[in-house]
């Protein structure tokens, strides 16, 4: 997860896709709606083509980009793995800063994520952004 | 510390417990006091049994989770060794966020942890949170 | 890095630059100045004795620490390696708390690092901060 964060946080989201397997599923949703049962969610993708197109869409709005993100992430939380396919928690913050140099808190929570192990390296299976934050990024913001 | 943090945040504090060895020290500091020499300690608990009682307590007095806990870690630093014990600090932030989906910096600083290395696991004996932040926590309050 | 961060947060600036070797370059720049191709340097170190002055005058001119450090490092972003020289990237926030007991965020950003690995230990050899934060550290503030 170390360069998933650093992928979006230098503004390499083509690279930051090609982290996912063609079959993973990236959703973000709140944590006040997981712990009421509630079925929102603010933002998903049920595989990588759909992640491809929302970069894509995000490239074109926005030509420049409005503003910096920083993921600090803390240490892995190991859950459990069933053959290649291991599952783990990490915790995160995110901070924003305009582009006049100003940085604030943005969103905190944690990632639930599954990925595939294979010979050479690691695919992303699923990633699911469980915001403490209540606040709902716009449509076109980037990735969490 | 990884789990330790997870199962704070997560609002799993009595396999947070389990976590210690039965003749633990757990206790809160400010990093003011520490430096001036004075012995001012905000939370205490000498041993398990303390640390059982106190998330009781909490359990009892606060029917539902008023806020949502969420610390991030920065990477263990190894102090030393001496037989099976082992010291380390790790630096912390932690955030809270309100029901209303609103994050603030809570508090940050660094714990100072010894912990005994048996076969299988490893037990906290010694968790001293030193915390560069000033502010008070309540009795009742979630562990930093 | 975990130690780096944890030697200038416990003010022991005189062991923080010996994580130094003889030749190293440490600078503190601007996102924004790296983006737009501007040379800007905020803090400038090229070599170790740079830092040692920097260091005394500190000491000479704040008899008092006026404020505490805190660092939370995310993991390490390995780049590449040649020889016995690492580079990596490590993603940074840094608050700092008043010595009223206040603690905010001061700033966020990432290290490039590269550092060579000897046979007992590991030397940093160049640190470039890069702050997405703007606000300007002044002249004898502590290191970044």
């Amino acid at each position: 997860m170390a360069d998933y964060a650093m992928l979006i946080d230098e503004d390499k989201l083509e690279d930051w896709v090609e982290l996912f397997a063609e079959d993973c599923d990236y959703r973000v949703v709140t944590r006040e709606n997981v712990e009421q049962g509630l079925p929102n969610i603010l933002m998903w993708c049920d595989n990588k083509n759909m992640l491809r197109d929302r970069v894509d869409s995000y490239r074109n709005v926005n030509e420049y980009n409005l503003h910096y993100d920083r993921h600090i992430l803390g240490p892995l939380v190991f859950r459990n793995h069933k053959d290649s396919v291991w599952s783990f928690d990490v915790a995160y913050s995110l901070f924003q800063t305009t582009l006049e140099g100003e940085s604030r808190l943005f969103s905190v929570g944690r990632y639930e994520v599954s990925a595939v192990l294979g010979k050479d390296q690691a695919l992303l299976k699923t990633v699911k952004v469980i915001a403490d934050t209540g606040q709902i990024p716009s449509l076109l913001a980037t990735p969490i």
